[in-house]
């Protein structure tokens, strides 16, 4: 924890939701708020991080999060430098630690990595300079706090702040998400009680993850009375693995349909992380539906990596 | 065609140049000759779309033609994100509509969207909010229509705006070109007559691409006094696909020499849409000649753009 | 030569360091001095470029010297296009000169070029127009000058400017390496005259590369009271080609480790152009170590660029 703080308690690097003071990510949330309205002078904004230069380090290929990044950085007014980690000198055997010494000694002072090794990030971050700060975007099955964190937004915008009145429900292959992970961390921060984790058993995690979640494997009983639905992607390859039968299946069983979103509260949310598999862990109808907030967290993901990346660097 | 104009009449998406107002078509094309010279200040060309997010979103790659688009945007002040769609969340399953949507949730205002089927960028054009403008950058063989504007900038800086005179020739694989498409819509949109097309029957379209042209199969009865020779890029496939019996035959009947060339008129001009099969379609000696204008085709390309993204955008 | 110098001096293009002359040479490193440095305010800098375009035109694809460039050109200001022709129109059978001329008629004015054949970058210099300048950022074995000159500044800042009083040696695959090419060119401009080669036979050139170079093929006799180590990247391919008979072997006669480091002189500094095979070419000790300027070099590199890019385009 105290590699992303520096001692007087601001922030250093963004590496994991897990343990960051309330204070900290309530901040963050603030931030983000301001700037994704109106009420900031984007001309303004473009002076906050003019002539710092970003990098992109992906080591795990991801066009969305990668551009959500370039934009939030662009619109402070930063150089972004995009390092397709995955096809470049690390693949010519070239160690992580390495590819992020080089750029870091080419100037740039912020780093976006994405990596698919749990902890990868955090490794890094140990080996960066003082003046260098690190945002996770993902590592493996561990964290990716800036999804936890517009996810947070997203529900505080349309539910208000008190995170201890609220039901919350996570659906689908939680025993491989980051985002699940991440989004515990927060909620748990922000007072969530009621949290609930639906799935086959054999997507649920086997470690100490759902501590203090409700274990639902049946979706209509989880859904009872709750005001959040965060719907999880179902990656493909879980059929191939054997960890469900099929994606029919999978559908019938933990697919959210407009009938099924009924056992909720009617004022509740629905979102989910993208990209969506439609037909599959969602209907049409739902998606696109009054209830769903899918692209309000788009659009709340670009606001949260500038509060993200100011903090950091600004 | 109502999907590209808005109620009074000023342009909404850049689709196709069918049905294109003349007026619309022509102004594009004078405000686009105002940008390619040195009349405009740069510094203030640059701040008609500063702060405007424009993506560059091919689900079919094209280097070039992203790069032109790149330059223009950037040029008018635009901050560009580069969206490789051939290569993310589309493949792993999200439709093509999410991705734009999901895009245009990160506060992207403009896109540039090539796809390799017929009418689907008109197609995301109606998924997309109000504010937001799409540029066809080529779908399927259906248009390409700031080639088709480039094209008539460039017949029109050399042989002045009196089409009705003219006589073009359209030579190749017309059948699966969309540049050509694009073309024929510009051409009689401006009112030319006497427009021919050439190639081999079997790359010919058996729809009524061809009009109210003269349909040629002899190259050099086709050229016989025209002003305007529009040669098309041969795509090698062809042969495999038997469409053409081999690639010396194709040079042979439909290659452009420098002596076929003097069947035009003596001050007849060549255009090209690149990239060049040289002594394929057209021999070194042609496209590296006095009359060939293909570098200022490329050149008018980045005017045209920059002329039709201020039109939707600024 | 003269391809790369205006008729009264001043540079061109900058193809290579063989020839160039040494107040040219010296102007460069003494300008990326200064750029290196704090002396000079970047909101300045950042007008020398401003509203050029600059494209990094890369045959052969390398992220980690197009990020360097990309991040050189931002500082000065300009607008960078990342044009990767490895996945290209090249591909499509255009010529690369046909890509370079299509991207200059697009406005761009500077061309960073890497290209997998020797003198590639040259023949593309003499096809370009009088206003364009291109800089080599590698080609085949022949040379790499950016590369050459970071390395001489480093060794200026370590050393001094007495080049003639230093010992240096490079070792490795010299006979593949076209750093090691720049490097020599650089190094007797600068008037170094005890120029030490070492590497096993087989990855020795066989041409006149070495000329006035005392060859040794035992790394600790060449080694013997040197002020400047350079090490070479050995590219694994090397061992199928037979080349060499394991990476182990060549590890235990050709790698730096800090045993035979203190066979130089105690303040000898160590220098690699990256990306390093750790355990092969070099130890870890040597390269984290206190000799090691590898990170110094990088960072060389972009002020460098920036120097260069200046002199060119400025």
């Amino acid at each position: 924890m105290s590699l992303q703080l520096h001692d007087h308690g601001r922030l250093r690097h963004l590496l994991t939701l897990e343990g960051l003071p309330r204070e900290v990510l309530c901040g963050l949330l603030d931030r983000a708020q301001q700037l994704s309205g109106h009420a900031q002078d984007p001309t303004r904004v473009r002076e906050l991080l003019a002539g710092t230069a970003v990098c992109t380090l992906f080591f795990e290929p991801s066009t969305r999060t990668r551009s959500s990044f370039q934009l939030a950085a662009t619109r402070l007014g930063a150089d972004v430098l995009a390092f397709d980690a995955s096809t470049s000198s690390t693949s010519k055997g070239e160690t992580a630690i390495d590819t992020l010494k080089n750029i870091e000694a080419m100037g740039v002072r912020g780093f976006v990595v994405r990596h698919q090794l749990d902890g990868a990030v955090a490794v890094l971050a140990e080996a960066a300079d003082a003046g260098t700060a690190l945002v996770n975007a993902g590592d493996g099955r561990s964290a990716h706090p800036t999804q936890g964190l517009l996810d947070m937004l997203t529900i505080r915008q349309a539910k208000g702040g008190d995170f201890a009145a609220l039901k919350v429900v996570i659906v689908g292959d939680i025993r491989h998400s980051r985002v699940a992970r991440s989004d515990l961390h927060a909620l748990r921060t922000l007072g969530c009680v009621d949290i609930r984790a639906c799935g086959p058993r054999s997507l649920l995690p086997a470690d100490d993850t759902l501590q203090g979640c409700t274990v639902f494997d049946d979706l209509d009983a989880a859904l009872d009375g709750v005001d959040v639905v965060m719907m999880l992607r179902l990656q493909r390859e879980r059929m191939q693995e054997g960890l469900i039968s099929s994606i029919d299946d999978y559908h019938r069983d933990y697919g959210l349909t407009v009938e099924r979103l009924r056992r909720a509260t009617p004022d509740a949310v629905v979102l989910h992380p993208g990209p969506m598999n439609r037909g599959v862990e969602i209907d049409d109808a739902v998606a696109d539906g009054p209830q769903s907030l899918i692209l309000r967290q788009v659009a709340n993901g670009v606001a949260v990596r500038m509060a993200v990346l100011e903090a950091l660097l600004a």
